[in-house]
C-alpha cells in the first residue's frame, strides 16, 4: 500500500487530493510543523534528508517531488486514463505534460517570493519585488488565457495537472488575491467542490 | 524535424546539450536578450506568451518546460533506453522521475532568489536572504550527499536529469560558488567535459 508522509498543513494536501481522485487506498502519516519557524520538524527530516512534504513510500521505495509523485501514482494507478491522456494521442499528452511540469517548474517561484517578501519590513527589495509581481502577473494573465472558457486545463474532464494547479492557485489567493482573476477564481471554486478534494481535505482530520 | 526556440544566453543550452546526447537532428531558432532587461523580447513573446526558453516546436506542437520538454524528447528518441531507464525497472523509474523534476522543481528556486538579492543593495532583506541561504545549502548538502561517489546521479551511466542539474550546478557555481563542494565541483567538471556539451555550446554560434 501507499503511504504518503503528509506535512500539516501545506501541499502535499493536493497528493492526498490526488489519491482521492484515483480512488487508492493508502496510509497516511502526520507531520507537523515546529510552531516557531513553521517549518518541518526532525521527525520529517528522519524519512528524508530534505525534510520536505509530500513523500511517497511504495514498498522499498521513498519519493520526493509533487510532479514526480504525480506522474508514479497515474503510471500505476489509472490504466484507464481516467486523469491523464494516453500516450498515443501525442498532441494531448505532450500539453498534459507541460502543465504537469509547470505548476512547480515556474508558477510557484514568484508566489513563494511574494510570500517571502510579506514578510519584509518596508521599503520591500525593488529588484525581488519587481520581479516576483512581474512573473506573478504574467503566470496568472497566462494560465487564464490558457483556460478561457475551458471547464479544466485540458478541457471538459479533470487531470492530474489540475491538482497541481490547485496548489497554485489556493496559493496565489492567499499571496496576492484573486480578485482581478474571475475566470481563475471560478477555476478554482471547480476545483475545491469537488467531492474527492472535500475528502482529501478532512481525512487528515480537518 | 524539432525546432529549438532558443533563447540565448540562458538555460535552453541545456536542451541543447540533450538533443546533442541524443543525437537528434533539429534546427535551431535563436531570440536575443534586450539588452538592457536582460530579459526575453517581443519575437519570442511572438511564439509562447510566457516569453521563455527552451520551447520545442514539433509539427503542431508548441511544448514550453524544460522537465516536459526533456520527456517529450525521450519519449519519441530513446527507445533504447540510454538517456531514461526502462518503466519496467520500477524503482530506477521512479528515482528517474525524481531527478527529472528536482531540478526545477525544486533546486533552481533558491539559486535564482540569490542571483536577484545580489542586484539589492544593503542591507539585504532579513526574510528573503535567510531563506534562500538556507534552502541553497539545503540542496547542495543534498546533492552532494546523494551523489556521493557515484559518476552521474544514477550511476555509471548519464541519464537525462544529469542535464538538469548541470544546469542547476551551472547557475550555482555563477551565483554562490561551489568552492565548499568539490564533489560537485567534479560531477560539473564531467558533465562539461561531455563531447555532446561541448558541440551544444558551439552550435548557438559560440
Amino acid at each position: 500500500m501507499i503511504t504518503l508522509h503528509h506535512l500539516r498543513v501545506g501541499r502535499s494536501v493536493f497528493t492526498v487530493w490526488l489519491l482521492e481522485e484515483l480512488d487508492i487506498e493508502y496510509d497516511l502519516k502526520i507531520y507537523l510543523r515546529d510552531p516557531k519557524t513553521n517549518r518541518s520538524q526532525a521527525d520529517l527530516k528522519a524519512v528524508h534528508p530534505l525534510g520536505k512534504s509530500p513523500l511517497i513510500e511504495d514498498g522499498d521505495i521513498m519519493l520526493a517531488e509533487s510532479g514526480a509523485i504525480a506522474t508514479y501514482l497515474l503510471e500505476h494507478h489509472d490504466p484507464e486514463n481516467r486523469l491523464s491522456p494516453s500516450r498515443s494521442d501525442n498532441a494531448r499528452w505532450a500539453e498534459y505534460q507541460q502543465w504537469l511540469h509547470y505548476s512547480e517548474g515556474s508558477a510557484f517561484l514568484p508566489l513563494i517570493m511574494n510570500m517571502l517578501l510579506a514578510r519584509e519590513t518596508d521599503p520591500k527589495p525593488p529588484v525581488t519585488s519587481a520581479f516576483a509581481a512581474g512573473e506573478t502577473k504574467l503566470h496568472l494573465d497566462y494560465v487564464r488565457d490558457f483556460l478561457a472558457d475551458k471547464t479544466y486545463l485540458l478541457g471538459e474532464d479533470l487531470q492530474a495537472p489540475d491538482i497541481g494547479m490547485g496548489f497554485i492557485l489556493t496559493m496565489a489567493s492567499k499571496v496576492v488575491g484573486l480578485q482581478n482573476y474571475p475566470t481563475l477564481e471560478a477555476y478554482l471554486g471547480r476545483l475545491t467542490q469537488r467531492p474527492a478534494f472535500a475528502r482529501a481535505m478532512e481525512r487528515p482530520g480537518g
